[in-house]
């Protein structure tokens, strides 16, 4: 028998509740995961902690589960909001899961000038941050965001929450460096498009409050590979890898 | 007119040289990306630096290309192994563009005991490293190495190469703080399967000389996760992002 399978839900959850699961978690279990009355399972909500429990069919297509005991109290993600240019449809899959692993709590795309816009599909970037949360043992999902303008932005954010940005002419090169001279608190990491910033949005941004040029590396990145690393080095230097 | 084209080609570059293309590459620049007589190009071979060049119709469907100046000279990748064990196709299509983009020199494949054995198929993760690098302006293209079992590539490796390998149970549990006390040179990044790697590869990684465990934070990552930010954190403290 393969490890249980983990998966995210939004009813509260208590010792010995039972919880009835939507539909397409009960077609998961007992269709494609061959799962039956009795076999484990483990829930998360995102507030309520990490519980074992067991299926318990309730009828011939429905299922809930027994929580039997809390296996883990809630943990809160990084003060992290991720805010990306929306890119092609499988890298954007990609981003949201990627930022779920390296724990942003926020997912936010931010349309830029040279966004190629191509609608956003909130509900897509939300299923892709669950998939990784429930694989990575994560105990909350992002929240994510709808799309939003650079200028409104840039126009609305808390200056208290660290802006950092990837800019090859950042003035401190060492991106390390850079991020250890940041305040430590609340961030945000925004990636731009495969085209980068304009000249003009890159002024905005470094006309802006406790906003950190990051510089990574003498290489151009594409913009799903920067996000990654952006974050991987702010969870380092000043999230909870540390 | 977008950007030239930026292809990877075997032959030797130099001033004045006509460079015939491989009929793929013609059929690309012709029929796909619509390119004709006298558009520019810009051609790398890993060894000669990055040229601009116009494209010269020599048949139908052949295509040469004349080089007319030098835009940069050969630029040595980082001494950096990115060896890891195949996962599933299309994240392994994956690793080997990043491992490309976070400059890595050399790919290697490494089958450890939780391995899902696929067949890797080599001269995709060298098209995938290709691509990349014609994609990203990097001058040369890693080296694809055939799978090597676990076991003979620690029984083979040099000792002077330093080799890191993602650890939960590293006792440095900063990675920073573990990168920065490593020495300077020649590195490994050793990623293992979704599975983690055996206890007892665990212990022979641990008993080896110059082997450094690094710690990526509390929350459990995919393998190709782990990659790029392990890649990552080597180029900021080691690399050539300093």
């Amino acid at each position: 028998m393969s490890k249980p399978q983990r998966l995210f839900v939004e009813a509260p959850l208590s010792q010995g509740a039972r919880v009835p699961l939507p539909n397409d978690q009960a077609h998961y279990l007992l269709n494609v995961m061959r799962r039956g009355d009795g076999d484990p399972v483990v829930l998360f909500n995102g507030c309520d902690g990490e519980w074992r429990g067991a299926i318990r069919k309730t009828g011939k297509r429905t299922v809930a589960v027994d929580l039997a005991e809390k296996m883990r109290d809630q943990s809160a993600p990084c003060d992290i909001d991720y805010c990306f240019a929306p890119i092609k449809r499988a890298r954007l899959d990609f981003i949201a899961q990627k930022a779920t692993e390296l724990g942003a709590a926020r997912l936010q795309p931010i349309v830029t000038r040279f966004t190629v816009s191509e609608r956003v599909k909130t509900e897509r970037l939300v299923a892709n941050a669950v998939e990784a949360a429930e694989q990575c043992g994560i105990l909350w999902v992002p929240e994510v965001a709808e799309p939003m303008a650079f200028d409104r932005y840039l126009a609305d954010r808390d200056p208290a929450r660290t802006l950092i940005f990837c800019d090859e002419a950042a003035p401190v090169s060492d991106p390390i460096e850079a991020l250890t001279a940041a305040p430590e608190g609340a961030f945000a990491v925004l990636i731009g498009p495969e085209g980068g910033f304009a000249e003009e949005e890159r002024e905005l941004l470094l006309r802006g409050e406790n906003v950190v040029p990051l510089s990574l590396g003498p290489r151009v990145m594409r913009a799903d590979t920067a996000g990654i690393a952006a974050l991987t080095l702010l969870q380092a230097v000043k999230g909870d890898w540390r």
